[in-house]
């Protein structure tokens, strides 16, 4: 095995995020479950754009966040996702290139837009997602660099993967070169109702040892064991997989491992604004410690850091250096 | 003269802004004058996006950021502005439009794309914005519809309408109209630099009394007069102009008018993060002061409590209800 390249290659499916903050109303109204990612074809995506109220815009995509919040924090990073070459995916391929990712995968030259998600943010800082996937829909086994995933300490792939008809081939491909070349693979449910789409699935590959590392909330980790006990949940991944980090929102995080369990606060906030790209930032923070060689508890503990930065401001990528905060904070970087 | 059907018309270049934080040393290699708007070219706007960090992007354009903020506070607004029908250009037409503002004037179908202003905003909070005006550009007097304009109270312009080429002449033709209808014409001076390259028109326009209301900051109203005394400077803009209003950022606003003099505090806030946006909110408060036939005074904690809503947090648009936070702090609303 030689040296890697990057610490982490990403592969996710290429979101630009448009984000409006509104009232619980507005969810009702629209019959939007809150705090999930519904899937929406263009017409729905008409139809809620032009409901909603003035937005912010930037870009997202769940692995893509994490990756970004990596590169901020010093590792070296990459990633593959889809948009197209229109005036979005360019604002997409700008932003992830200027946070110091390599990011070479193809825009598409035709069919759908740069995919988007229309993202509400009720007052309690809760987002819910309505995500046209768009040219994210185009990534195929095709856009998987081979070396670029041989050479990269670990792959992270998210859930939200598996609802693109094509990405799941390109999700196993990359994981068998990843193991292939000695490397680790980890995997993020996404989304409860993500985990109840493909549960199943998910389990086999934890199973058949596809995955190495599983981060997921308390929502998804339920929906994947179909058991409302934390602790039940909790001892089941434990046996499914080497490596599981659980977050807790305000109660912080659970690493399980075959060292143990270990339980890790979060970090404290002033105020909660807009919960977008929690989950991603956490599990940057957590893969940067385990690429710095940090115990589990460091790594937790970064990954807190980070999931507090993103939360105290509109959207899912960092506007401070992670790096900083962290050396502030005593965290090895 | 009938009732009017809009409080307030804002004509301006319709301007998407792509903001990022970044440090003071970005601004001295690319040779940026702090807190100034400079326009670039393609080119150049090319090159400055290059080495720009990951951004943030919402709509703005100064008079348009003003018109958003009227409607929020519960004005009938409408805007006048030039945008290409390309993806930036439908985001703007959504975002101006969800805010309630009567926006009608024909995007461009060919030509340069909608305009762009790379924002760099350092950890002072200063805002220091590159202007790539495209399709603003293409705004002429064909765009100004006189019934609209005949029909709104005041009829608001910046002073950046004396960049595009075209759009002078639009200005001309909407503040005649307006006069005709009997209706009052505002100005924003926008930019010391702007004034700088226009002194001798804009003093033209006051004193032949194209213009009723001023708008300026301190940068501003030292450029018009070439002074560096504030007093000098306020006691000529009052021998200029009917009404005119003084930013000042910490320091408040200055109002003059035949009526005397008034100073109005700022508004405290926790933490400037963006100036972008405060001059415009700020005048957006004041008018909608005088549309509610509020006095100078009240005009002015008005403008006061916008400009602060709108620095403590990134981009140029409010992200709460300004309603609200007026009638929170016991302004008429």
């Amino acid at each position: 095995m030689t040296a890697a390249k990057y610490d982490v290659l990403g592969i996710g499916n290429a979101i630009f995020d448009i984000l409006v903050q509104t009232d619980e109303g507005f969810l009702v109204r629209h019959g939007m479950t809150k705090g999930g990612m519904a899937l929406i074809d263009e017409e729905r995506a008409i139809a809620v754009y032009q409901s909603m109220g003035p937005a912010t815009e930037m870009s997202g995509g769940s692995a893509a966040n994490t990756i970004v919040g990596l590169a901020n924090l010093g590792a070296r990073a990459a990633y593959i996702g889809k948009v197209r070459d229109d005036q979005i995916g360019r604002l997409y391929t700008h932003d992830i290139r200027a946070a110091g990712v390599t990011f070479e995968t193809k825009a598409a030259a035709d069919g759908p837009a740069t995919g988007c998600s229309y993202i509400l943010v009720t007052p309690d800082g809760q987002r819910t997602m309505n995500t046209y996937l768009g040219a994210a829909q185009e990534l195929t086994s095709a856009d998987i660099d081979a070396a670029q995933v041989a050479a990269s300490a670990f792959t992270y792939l998210e859930g939200y993967l598996w609802d693109p008809k094509n990405a799941k081939e390109a999700f196993v491909k990359a994981a068998a070169i990843a193991h292939g070349a000695g490397r680790q693979v980890a995997l993020t449910l996404s989304d409860s109702f993500c985990v109840d789409r493909y549960r199943d699935e998910f389990l086999d590959l934890m199973r058949k040892g596809t995955i190495d590392l599983i981060f997921a909330n308390e929502a998804e980790l339920h929906s994947l064991y179909q058991t409302s006990d934390f602790d039940t949940a909790l001892t089941q991944l434990r046996e499914d997989t080497k490596l599981g980090i659980v977050t807790r929102s305000e109660k912080g995080c659970v690493v399980t491992s075959t060292d143990g369990v270990v339980a890790v606060p979060a970090f404290p906030i002033d105020r909660m604004v807009d919960t977008t790209g929690a989950g991603d930032l956490f599990a940057a923070g957590f893969l940067f410690g385990l690429v710095r060689g940090a115990g589990h508890e460091n790594a937790g503990r970064l990954g807190a850091l980070a999931a507090a930065e993103v939360i105290q401001h509109i959207g899912a990528r960092p506007q401070a250096s992670l790096k900083e905060l962290a050396q502030q904070n005593g965290l090895p970087v």
